[in-house]
């Protein structure tokens, strides 16, 4: 399936210090204040939420990214309040908060970015999220330890934190790119309540890292959904230090760092979905044969965001006529005389006829924990792979009384 | 909120009879199979599942209406078995049903439609089903016993038939309309898993009849959800047989038609939302100030199909901030500083900016069967009000082992 990996003192690209502090935003004494701190100015890129109702953090962030030109210090990034629909006083703690970072840090060649996650409508309690900030700044260190409690701190109803590391070599010398992030619910494409930080050390330009993390998002973030519903605060942020020496501008080197950077950020869509919030399974749909990628990945969603098929995923029911179901009002052309299902090694559905059912054989691979359905559509050559969880009580619980 | 209408012997609109039977496609005993027929040809009108995986019964009723411009003798329908994704014997199989109606009444003036609904890619037990429809068409009657009957034989997982009853007076003459339907999961607009059928005994051209009734369809059975997921069978019918002697082709006669047949179609869809797979309250959701009907559609049901907003409402959570994402991502425009959100009587959410929350007064609110929400974009002055239900650990699992 996947594992999640070590991350170890070789895993720390050059250039970065990472810290976390409890500011009891919720709950005293957990981790909810993190921060991530440049040695020097950062390239940077954002990937941000479609929903219009997007929070002060995320409004902020563009703003920053667009005067900075694609610059940033670092980040600070909070869980337990979302700082989304609270109007202008929301908007002033978030540019507050950036500016405690660059305070505490004692930098502001650039802007530091910000990031929220927690209760929405809730406003911002910024006399201990001033003092949390100073805690965490305290606490900034350059160690594998200091990175995994920053990737705590952002963490929400997440069972566990969200980490991937990937290596590459460009002309001799070792590049670095160290990713983590949160969300377990209200997660679905463009984006979810899902924050996403990765860090590396190459060198690269704005312009240059900004096209390349769009792609990289489409096919990976973009690619993963729990619920279907698109959080007012989802962001994606990449720093790039330039501490490696290493350089990507074009050709090979940039397909490399984009492939690296590409399996980092998988790793981080598959850990995410399966820590869907109640979830017990993960299950990865490959919708191939399409007119395009698209097509491939509007149907593999419409499956992926079936309460139908991830509740008869769950109950281990090979109730694959939901996923014929879910293609049908995709959207997506198919071709139904070359329109083919499969779950796992079994085929169900073969163009346009449905196959007899080993029921038997259907409940062994409903059984696993990695669950996997592919479907063709017949209609061309382009295929997209998504990645979500099944649908259980224990969803119902956690989202019934999420405040409470 | 609304009450289900007692159906006596003088809801019953002249001209037609209705008959049940099990032919024990699913569990011996069951009433399965429905027949309704008209003692002459009456004018038809359906409305149709987009989903492009439709199901045979959909193609064919789309071919009959189409060959007999707009006419038909009846219905037969079955629950247990979608016969959908059942590729030419599907086809097959659903004419020899519409062909067995026909037989058994003695009357092939026009066609008889045909409507089915269960799982998905299971082939119709055509033997079983023949004797079914010859025992029902053998209990014919035109008494409230005999349609409870039919309404009964199309539910799956319903927890009680659907059915709804109307009035008017045209020129001295009583007008009846008569209605059931079935639905509890897989129901989205355009529509559900979702049968509805409708008689009525005015006199009408069908060319009339389709415009009225797409226009009733897109104001109650599409503005009503319980999972998004949109079925392939979902089919409403309508026959009018004429028999009341009143004619209704255009003016104040059509308005009070379509007024009446509104009120008819509008309590079926409450009563299907009520009655979602595992629902505990009905959620009525207007969205007001819009720009047109469809953004306010299309934002009511964003909020309502939520299943992040649904399971706060199941948890008596006021998490108003699960809506105002919805409507964040729904596509709908709203201006922000104007926009309202309300809970009941309760003001949560003003022209951009959060009010103070009365949790003990939002639980008196939410504890309540019936529960309302209001929002106002601030864009226009169309509306959209929107029906659907909480989601449950019991929608979890009736859908976890449907088929088991």
């Amino acid at each position: 399936m996947f594992s999640v990996p070590e991350i170890d003192e070789n895993s720390i690209p050059a250039g970065f210090r990472w810290g976390a502090a409890s500011a009891a935003i919720r709950k005293p004494g957990r981790l909810d204040v993190g921060l991530i701190a440049a040695d020097k100015k950062c390239a940077a890129a954002g990937a941000f939420t479609t929903n219009k109702f997007c929070a002060a953090p995320v409004t902020l962030c563009r703003e920053l990214l667009a005067t900075s030109q694609g610059h940033a210090l670092g980040i600070v990034a909070n869980s337990g309040c979302a700082n989304a629909a609270t109007g202008e006083s929301g908007m002033a703690d978030a540019r507050t908060m950036s500016a405690d970072a660059a305070r505490d840090t004692g930098n502001s060649d650039a802007p530091f970015l910000v990031c929220s996650t927690g209760v929405i409508g809730a406003a911002m309690p910024m006399d201990r999220m001033s003092k949390g900030i100073a805690d965490a700044s305290k606490a900034l260190a350059a160690t594998p330890q200091a990175f995994r409690a920053f990737a705590k701190s952002i963490i929400t109803t997440d069972t566990h934190e969200k980490m991937a590391a990937g290596k590459l070599e460009i002309n001799g010398r070792q590049v670095r790119i160290l990713a983590c992030a949160k969300g377990a619910g209200m997660i679905a494409p463009n984006m979810a309540t899902l924050l996403a930080f990765v860090t590396t050390d190459i060198a690269i330009a704005p312009s240059v890292l900004k096209d390349v993390f769009a792609r990289v998002v489409n096919r990976s973030l973009n690619c993963m959904t729990v619920d279907g519903d698109m959080s007012t605060n989802d962001t994606a942020l990449i720093l790039a230090s330039g501490a490696s020496g290493a350089c990507a501008e074009a050709g090979a080197e940039l397909e490399a760092f984009e492939a690296a950077l590409l399996e980092v950020m998988q790793s981080l869509a598959k850990q995410l979905a399966r820590d869907g919030e109640g979830a017990t399974k993960l299950i990865e749909i490959e919708v191939s044969r399409a007119d395009s990628f698209e097509s491939a990945r509007r149907a593999a969603l419409a499956i992926a965001n079936s309460n139908l098929v991830k509740t008869a995923i769950y109950g281990r029911d090979a109730n694959w006529g939901r996923i014929a179901c879910a293609v049908g009002y995709s959207g997506a052309p198919f071709e139904l005389r070359s329109t083919t299902i499969r779950l796992g090694p079994l085929e169900l559905f073969r163009e346009g006829e449905p196959l007899p059912l080993d029921e038997a054989a259907a409940v062994k691979v409903l059984e696993q924990e990695f669950v996997r359905i592919d479907v063709q559509l017949g209609t061309g050559n382009a295929s997209a792979t998504v990645w979500t969880c099944d649908l259980t009580e224990d969803y119902i619980r956690i989202n019934a009384s999420y405040r409470t």
